[in-house]
């Protein structure tokens, strides 16, 4: 039996992933009236007068809704609310497992902007925060946007910044170890969706300044045609030489190659086009834009993939629990820019000096002080 | 300390009732490789081609979500989304506990009907069925019956049904007790809103032909002011002889009074011009419409209220953890009157005839065998 057909029979046996389980006694009646009446009525009247003693008093300061239209799952595509639910679930199994948060996945019955928008601000009253998960692009960036907007509890689309943050860990690491700078590296990212503009965003706030964006025809340039909105404003911060052409000529003379697109869309050519010491982060699943083995037999230095299998995993669970813990235990009413990158930074600092090489530039997902470093870093820098 | 207070000072111990717990493991990359990608991919695909199967491999089949706008909140009236989370967050601990269903609470910021409509249609995906809560009447009416049509899960409004289907059972076996006949019975519910008008409805259903609604201004008929449309449509099925008066005139001559309205409203006068061997099923909370003392001694024989330091409680948890069990575990796409009865008759019929006395007719909320009695006597009716 293959990975698919066991998860479906354990899928079967598991009938669900999660269990709602109390954390208050229920053997006696009077237990029965102080975790429910009359005794709840004391805190619901302390929540009325003052909101927010909800995080005092409820699961708000410790819960959070993984939220999905089923627009964008995995490498299945919209599939939907309903078939998206398994891939929820394991989220907030993750969300649990790893960082301590207990998460609710929500499967929204919409894939329109506004409604989607909507819902989320009335279901929000029970969360402490919202990861949105597995949404299309570009509709993504305005829902986050506008939740962001309207709510006072972290937003996060782990699907951007989970992937930025680990990229961007990994890369910080690769920087030591091949001496290149950001400030003169010229980077390429293949796939200008909800990933890769995200990854060129972070990667543009840390510091670096050249990187072009390409998608499936190429680089993206005033000339390329049928931009979304996001792609546009992409292009006013990247691609400085306004070059156009293919995804190789893109990547001739670059120093870091990140790849969030299709499996063997990069070539041994391409990988020797590049400067030397090159990094690649070929991250399509299952199989990655160039097979590890043929990116360093074509003279790269560093490569990461999506694969367990393969050293250097750009897994965003290495980030996302962390985030969350730190965003709650703070009380962060908005996941900022300077919490990514402390982020990212702590996660490449978990590899000391003596442990980074070619092929231990991140932590294993399951390192077990992840959840903490991230967390404590992202506490650090709430405002 | 008073209940109220050790209430709180739990609540701030346990920061949230419920806890979100993995049911799979997630100790190896094993592990994660099949309760996460890719082996997850293999569940979102058969449900893509089949969503019957989110049955099978979701948490769909035993997981609902307890819905409330926080307009009608036990006694503290309309208290909004947040601060009616401590009692939703004890629903959904009491369903569990009592039913092995897994519950999620949903606090809507809103309170508009449209919008819950809207808000509920598009969440449903992730649940097996929604338990409404705390929503004021008339909007809960229209809001259930809604959501009965747009959806194919089971929609229950507790503060509705479960409290008729308890006191359904309360008054089987009171009638038996007495050997009142449900035909010749004069019954007078005092409380108009979603619980009197649901008990109303389903005494007609079991066969009562007799029912007078009061509210706050006396007896419901047709020159009531101010009547809410549903109130209006009862008007139609109840008070056959068109009375008008107070609640003392409703009274006179009566076999059953069942009050879901306020403190006191019942006098020692009004229990004596009850017919003989009267059933009163006072529960107004904390304080019944009349103490079980003082109606006792105006000459009742049977009286219910709501509290647990008296005899004959009416608790909604004897009936609604079994409803939710039977339902999901029947696969019900809806609970219909014939389900909600066979729930009465089930709860009355766990008192055996030795047992049954008037300080005795209905179990007891922690009796152990209460859902699984429920549950079945609903899954036998299920269509």
């Amino acid at each position: 039996m293959d990975v698919y057909e066991r998860s479906l029979q354990l899928h079967e046996e598991w009938a669900g992933k999660l269990s709602t389980e109390p954390k208050c006694p229920l053997q006696t009646r009077e237990d029965l009236s102080l975790a429910y009446t009359p005794g709840v009525a004391e805190p619901c009247r302390r929540i009325a007068d003052q909101p927010e003693a909800a995080y005092t008093y409820t699961q708000k300061g410790n819960t959070i809704a993984v939220v999905s239209d089923g627009s964008a799952v995995l490498g299945l595509g919209n599939i939907g609310a309903l078939a998206a639910m398994p891939v929820m679930e394991g989220k907030a199994v993750l969300f649990k497992s790893f960082g301590g948060v207990n998460a609710v996945p929500i499967c929204l019955d919409t894939q329109d902007t506004d409604e989607i928008v909507e819902t989320v601000i009335r279901i929000a009253p029970a969360f402490g925060g919202i990861n949105l998960e597995d949404i299309s692009a570009p509709r993504c960036f305005e829902i986050e946007r506008r939740l962001n907007e309207a709510l006072d509890i972290p937003i996060f689309h782990d699907d951007q910044h989970g992937t930025a943050i680990v990229v961007l860990a990994g890369i910080i690491n690769s920087l030591k170890l091949t001496g290149k700078k950001k400030e003169a590296c010229r980077v390429v990212i293949n796939g200008a969706g909800a990933a890769g503009i995200a990854i060129a965003k972070l990667l543009l706030t840390y510091g670096f300044t050249n990187i072009t964006l390409c998608a499936s025809r190429g680089i993206l340039h005033s000339g390329y045609e049928r931009l979304n909105w996001m792609q546009k404003e992409m292009l006013a911060v990247t691609n400085p030489d306004n070059r156009s052409g293919k995804l190789a000529d893109a990547m001739e003379g670059a120093d870091i190659f990140i790849g969030v697109s299709a499996p063997n869309t990069v070539t041994q050519d391409m990988v020797r086009s590049m400067n030397p010491d090159a990094i690649l982060f070929a991250m399509a699943n299952p199989t990655p834009e160039i097979m590890p083995d043929e990116a360093i037999a074509a003279g790269a230095r560093i490569v990461g993939t999506g694969r367990s299998d393969f050293p250097n995993q750009v897994n965003n669970v290495i980030a996302f629990p962390g985030i969350f813990k730190g965003a709650l235990e703070g009380r962060a009413s908005i996941i900022t820019e300077e919490m990514k990158l402390a982020a990212a930074r702590a996660i490449a600092g978990l590899i000391s000096d003596d442990e980074l090489s070619e092929t231990c530039i991140l932590p294993e997902p399951f390192d077990p002080r992840l959840a903490d470093v991230v967390s404590q870093a992202v506490k650090a820098h709430i405002r």
